[in-house]
C-alpha cells in the first residue's frame, strides 16, 4: 500500500465482528437497532460537527444555521474547518453532491442532502456541481442504460425544484458527461488505487463485475476542479466541500488518499445520519418499500395514512399509561421527522416536552406532522411542476458560470 | 462464468507450464526459442488462414493479395471468412486497429498492421477507425498523462502516413474521445465481466492497480459502431473488422464474448505474427533496447550498421562452410525482414534459393536487405515530413464521413 495518511486508510467495508454495516450500497445496524453514529466516526476516521463549528459558520454567514445543522441532522465532517479557514481568508470553494438515480419518485430522505446544499449554495455564494450517477444504478441495478439516463433527467426535475441557482449550478450525467478532462482525472485516480485497496474500501469479491471495480473513480473526480474545465479552468486549486450521507465517505476517504498524490486538495466533507424509515431509526429509507417512507409524490391522503399507520411511536401503549410515563423520545419516528423538518426551534421544544411528559398524545403529534410533511411535499410538488425540460436543458448544459461567485 | 461460447473461453493470459507467454504486455517464447504460432492458434481459439481464404480476398477485391497476406504474416482469424460472405452479398463492415502510444519515433515492427489496415481500406474501400490508447500507455508505463497525448498526436503523424484516406478514416485518442456514446457502451461491457474473468484473460493481480482492470472495455468498445455515433449512426448493425498483431487476441476475446449478450455482432479479426527483432525470432522487437529494432527516424548509416552489425544471420561461420552447407533460412533475419518487406515474389524466391544453397552469402543478402530498408524508412520519413497538424486535427476531428463507403 502506498503512502496513506494513517486517518485515511480504508478499514473493511463490511462490519467487522458483525457490526452495524454502512456503505455505499448497505445500511444496517447491529441487530436490528439503531445506527450508532460515534462508532461510525470512529470506524471511517471523520471528525464530529461540533456546536463550535456550527457557530461559525453562523458568524461567517451572518446567518442562522440550517436546522440540519443545528440539529445535528450534519453530524461529521473532515476538513470543514479548512473549509472555513479559506473563507475566512477569502478564497473560493465549490460544492459538490450527487445522487444515482435508481428511482422515479424521491422520497423526503433524497431530499436532505440538496435541501441543505441549497443552503450552503446561498450562505456561501459559491458554485456547485451535482453529478448523477447513472453509470452507477445501471452497473448495480437491474435497468438499462436508457433507463437509468430517463431517471436522471426524472431526478434532475426534483433537484431543480429544490431551488437551485442556475447561474451557480451545473448539473450533469455520467453517462453524458464523463470524457475528456474527466476522464483524465478518473484514470489518474485509477491509477493509484490498487484492486486490493478498493476490495478493502468497497468490499468487492472475484465474482463482482469490473465495472464496479471501475466506478468509484467516477465518484471522486468531481472533488477536483480541473474535471470541469468550463466552469474552473484557471482555478485549478480550488478547494471543494462534498455534503453528503456518510454512507458515501469510502469514496472520498478513497479520494482524499489519492488527491495528494496527484497535485489536488482533499475536498473537504461534511456528513449527514440518515433519515430513518417510519418503520424506525435502523437504517435508510428503502426504495423497494413504498410503506417505509413518504414520498415527494405522495397525496395528501397517503401521508396522513403512512403516518398514522407506519410511523413508529414512542408513546405508551394506553393513554392512562402515557399520561402517566410520558412518550420515548429517543424511538419516536414522529419526533425525529418533525427535528428535520418543523423549522420552529420553540414549537419543536414545546412538543417534544409536552410529549415527552405525556400531556401530549401520538395522536396529536403525528396530525401535526401530516401538517408539516404535506405542506412540504405540497411544495415540492409546486416547484417541481413548474420545471421543464429546457429548465432542466440549462442546468445540464456544459457553459461557464461567469457569476458562480456573486 | 456466464454463457460463453465454446471457442471463446478465455485460456490463462500467462503461459501455463513455463510455456510461451503471449499477451497484449509481453511476448516470450518457451527457453529463448521461437514463438510456436500453432501452439498459439490452438490456446487462443482462433482459426489459422489458409491458401483459400487468400485466394478468396483476391476473387472478392480483384487484385493481388498483399504481400502479408500472402506470406502468411498475417496468419490467424477469428469469423474473417463471414466479413467476407458480407462483403459478397454486399453488406458493409468497417476496419478498427490501434497503437499504444509509448514511444516518439515507430519501428517497422509498429508499422506493419498500418500498412496492411491501409491494403483493406483501398481494398475494400471501407471506413476505419484508429484507436490511440493513450490511457492505456499512461496507466501501463511511467508517462505522465500529458506525455501520452503528446505521443499519441506524434503517433499519429506516422500512422497518417501510411498513406490513409482521410475522407475515411478516424483518428481518435483516448485521452480526448472516451465519453458519451463510447462511454455508455464501455459501461456495458464492463457490467458483464467479472473480476475472476478479466484475471482469467489478463492475468491481473490483486497488487495491480484498478485502472488495469478498468481498461480492457476501453479497447473493446470501437467493435460496436454505436460508439461512433458521428460515423455510424443509423448503422448500428455494421460489422468490424480488427487487423491486429495476435498478442492483442485476448482484448477481442473478451469483446467476442460479450458482444452478443449487449446485441451486437462479435467483431471478426485478421492476427498477424510478431516482426522479429534484429537478434532473432524470439518475440517481439523492443522499445526498450534501440539496437533490437529499425526505426522509423533511422538514417541509411543507422539501418546499415544495425543490420551488418545485429541481423542475425543463418549463414555459416566460413565461406567455406557456407557454400558447401548453405545458409539456415528458417533462423535468418535478413530473410525473414526481407519476406515483410521485399514485395518481388520472382526476387524473394530466387535469393532464398541461391542463399540457402551457398551460392550466396550473408553480406549480400544483407545488403540487399539494407537497399530495401532504406527506400522504405526514407519514404515513410519524406511521407511523415509532409504531414502537418492541421492534418492531424483533420483526420481526429469528431466529424461524419460522408464518403467513407465511395
Amino acid at each position: 500500500m502506498a503512502a496513506v495518511e494513517e486517518r485515511e486508510v480504508a478499514p473493511k467495508a463490511g462490519g467487522e465482528e458483525e457490526e452495524q454495516i454502512v456503505n455505499p450500497w448497505e445500511v444496517s445496524a447491529k441487530d436490528g437497532g439503531k445506527i450508532d453514529y460515534d462508532k461510525l466516526i470512529d470506524r471511517f476516521g471523520c471528525q464530529r460537527l461540533d456546536q463550535s463549528l456550527v457557530e461559525r459558520v453562523e458568524r461567517l454567514t451572518s446567518r442562522p444555521a440550517h436546522v440540519f445543522l443545528r440539529r445535528g441532522v450534519f453530524f461529521a465532517h473532515r476538513d470543514f474547518n479548512d473549509i472555513l479557514d479559506a473563507y475566512e481568508r477569502g478564497d473560493k470553494f465549490y460544492l459538490y453532491t450527487g445522487r444515482g438515480p435508481s428511482s422515479e419518485a424521491l422520497h423526503l430522505g433524497h431530499l436532505i442532502p440538496f435541501m441543505f446544499t441549497k443552503y450552503l449554495q446561498d450562505a456561501f455564494k459559491v458554485p456547485l456541481v451535482i453529478q448523477l450517477t447513472d453509470d452507477e444504478k445501471f452497473l448495480w441495478k437491474n435497468l438499462t442504460i436508457e433507463e437509468s439516463r430517463r431517471l436522471a433527467r426524472e431526478n434532475a426535475k426534483d433537484i431543480i425544484a429544490c431551488g437551485f441557482d442556475v447561474s451557480k449550478t451545473f448539473i450533469f450525467s455520467d453517462f453524458d458527461y464523463v470524457g475528456g478532462a474527466f476522464y483524465r482525472n478518473m484514470v489518474n485516480v485509477a491509477k493509484r488505487v490498487t484492486y486490493n485497496q478498493a476490495v478493502g474500501i468497497f468490499g468487492f469479491t472475484g465474482e463482482d463485475h469490473i465495472g464496479k471495480v471501475s466506478f468509484p473513480p467516477v465518484q471522486a473526480v468531481p472533488s477536483f476542479p480541473s474535471s470541469f474545465p468550463h466552469l474552473f479552468s484557471g482555478k485549478e486549486n480550488l478547494r471543494c466541500l462534498i455534503p453528503c450521507a456518510i454512507d458515501q465517505d469510502p469514496y472520498f476517504r478513497m479520494t482524499r488518499d489519492v488527491a495528494p498524490r496527484i497535485g489536488y486538495h482533499k475536498p473537504a466533507l461534511i456528513e449527514s445520519s440518515f433519515f430513518p424509515a417510519l418503520q424506525g431509526e435502523n437504517g435508510k429509507m428503502s426504495a423497494s418499500d413504498p410503506n417505509s417512507a413518504i414520498y415527494v409524490t405522495d397525496s395528501a391522503k397517503e401521508i396522513k395514512t403512512k403516518v398514522n399507520r407506519y410511523a413508529f411511536s414512542g408513546g405508551q401503549d394506553s393513554v392512562e399509561k402515557h399520561r402517566q410515563l410520558g412518550a420515548n423520545l429517543e424511538v419516536d419516528i414522529p419526533i425525529k421527522y418533525l427535528s428535520f423538518f418543523l423549522d420552529d426551534d420553540v414549537e419543536l421544544e414545546h412538543i417534544k416536552k409536552e410529549y415527552g411528559a405525556g400531556r401530549m398524545l401520538t395522536g396529536e403529534v403525528k396530525q401535526r406532522l401530516v401538517e408539516v410533511l404535506t405542506e412540504l411535499v405540497e411544495r415540492h410538488r409546486r416547484a417541481r411542476a413548474s420545471v421543464t425540460d429546457e429548465m432542466v436543458d440549462a442546468f445540464m448544459a456544459v457553459r461557464p458560470l461567469p457569476h458562480m461567485f456573486d
